[in-house]
């Protein structure tokens, strides 16, 4: 069996494991252990008896709910079949201009989806050992500052807070760049991790930005990747023309009611929001404590560890000693076999995967 | 409120009929009476807990359902989110040819796939008066016949039973157009409700042909609209490339066991099997009964029928005074307003959309 790139390919981490897929304890996909919701589980058991119904093409109650939360037009928003789905349609507008130009280590399927359309990608890699790492949460979009090229007919997808570094940047480190180039794609599918207060989401300024999209997911946050559901945020004329590039059914009756159930769910909000910065605190100084380990700062539920062993080696050690799945880094190719990145679990998880590492 | 062009928008009748969606009767969208079976909705409740996890990205499981189901190979069949999803997938494959030749009237979403990657359209009307009008199931492709063009740099797509006609086409009679064009796509979406022993499909003979694409869905059949769940059977480097053009996930965990489920449910297959024919043929024989009705023979689970007066005001009748909705033909150019379409329900429903045209 092949490895997949993505995280969380249990029937391969199972096998090596040599155990069911159940009881692999999974830090290799970047999914919240809260949810999902109950409120979301709740929703889909209620749709059932509407399965024989064509979902409804304008999803208009779910962009209603979208619409509420964001306090943005409906008209704005585009759901579909998880935000890879948006991804996909995003590239083929990104595939007109001469070039797009991705901040690395770039997720896999940014390069699938450019790819696609025949888009040329223009690399430029973020400064993993910035000088002031403590700042790497809100420091400015330093890889771009001097690409010193005419950029004008070109488009910029990076996401935000970054994957797999965990870096946030700043609404006002990437608005100049609004100015600069023909698109910009923000992928903001760890953004809903920020709290209110704190998040950088460029969704406010989306009004005043023909050019801007904004593409967010429901996957991560309330722990339903099984269930595909995200969503654009963009000039309602791009979207228009999205929406003739693809089905007219793209997100399935179960996923639209799990997401507006979920979108409603405060107090589950509010739970994650309280839950994360300690959980992920505590991960981080137990990872930084165990020598030959080297995390980086994170603004999203993951963190990425530099590692004096071979993550890959270290991969296999964990699933067969310990039946616990990480991400190694391979498929970010600047970072190689000396990177793995882990998701923030229950404390308990992370203590167990912080037992095992001490073990590797 | 806008009307959409296809057929079940719920919505949009309500408010014309002034009552909830739940209580139109919904002749328009072309869906089974009996379903969805009991064993798709209990394979989705099963599924819950396993929405933290993505799917597999190589729906293995769901292909090995279909590979047994057909006796095809597994990397010949590729899951989609609906077949809907798949036919734009075939667009672009199509769009890449001189043209593509479409059978007349012809399924809305075919003009939007090709359009969405700007294909060239050559329209072939079917010869909906043949003289020998009670064959029309098994007769050739008539309207295909003697179309006169070079076609070896050029596409076909089509559906077969033929939407909104019933029409069936042999297989032998599809046959002759593998050698003739350099693609040829068969959007099978209605053929599962024929019996094993008479349906035209041409499955079988995929293996023989890479330039032949079929295109299934469980939409219909197991009355699963709101799920997306469709298939496509092809050569396997066709889907190999397909598969660089989406998103990896287009199938989610829920559809996926609800599709595996149902594929196995040999009992619900066979009830429909017995029930369609008769209560088919009651419906037709009931509205040759009314005057100014003329309904044509169908291999399908809808009646396309010829009116004397207005469909849409027919249809208005019919929500205004019976809550009941039909699917006019405006969508469909060539029928223009003296054509409707009925799905064939249940005997009880059937009696009633029958008084209530006899009424109007």
């Amino acid at each position: 069996m092949r490895q997949q790139a993505h995280g969380g390919n249990l029937a391969w981490a199972a096998a090596l494991a040599g155990c069911p897929p159940e009881a692999i304890l999974d830090f290799s996909a970047s999914i919240s252990p809260l949810g999902p919701p109950n409120s979301a589980i709740a929703a889909i058991a209620s749709q059932m008896g509407n399965l024989r119904h064509y979902p409804d093409p304008n999803y208009s109650e779910l962009r209603l709910a979208l619409s509420h939360f964001h306090q943005m037009p409906p008209e704005w928003i585009l759901p579909g079949n998880g935000s890879a789905e948006l991804l996909t349609l995003a590239g083929r507008d990104l595939a007109e201009l001469a070039a797009t130009m991705l901040i690395t280590p770039a997720f896999g399927d940014y390069y699938r989806t450019l790819a696609a359309y025949n888009a040329k990608v223009l690399e430029f890699p973020l400064n993993l050992r910035d000088a002031d790492n403590s700042s790497l949460v809100n420091s400015p979009l330093s890889c771009l500052v001097d690409f010193g090229q005419r950029t004008l007919d070109k488009g910029l997808l990076l996401n935000n807070p970054h994957n797999p570094t965990g870096k946030l940047f700043s609404r006002e480190a990437i608005l100049p760049y609004l100015e600069q180039f023909a698109l910009v794609v923000v992928d903001e599918a760890f953004m809903d991790f920020l709290h209110p207060d704190e998040e950088q989401s460029l969704i406010p300024v989306v009004q005043e930005y023909a050019n801007l999209v904004v593409l967010r997911s429901l996957t991560k946050f309330y722990s339903l990747p099984g269930l595909r559901l995200g969503y654009a945020i963009a000039h309602p004329d791009r979207l228009r023309h999205w929406q003739l590039w693809r089905d007219p059914w793209p997100v399935n009756t179960l996923a639209a009611a799990a997401a507006v159930a979920a979108l409603k769910d405060r107090e589950f909000q509010e739970q994650t929001w309280k839950w994360l910065p300690p959980t992920r605190n505590q991960l981080f100084q137990g990872l930084i404590a165990i020598p030959g380990l080297q995390p980086f700062e994170s603004a999203a539920n993951f963190l990425l560890v530099e590692s004096q062993q071979s993550s890959s080696q270290l991969q296999q050690q964990l699933l067969q000693n310990h039946q616990i799945l990480i991400r190694d880094c391979l498929s970010f190719k600047e970072l190689g076999d000396r990177f793995l990145r882990v998701a923030v679990l229950s404390e308990s998880d992370n203590q167990r995967l912080l037992t095992a590492l001490k073990e590797s």
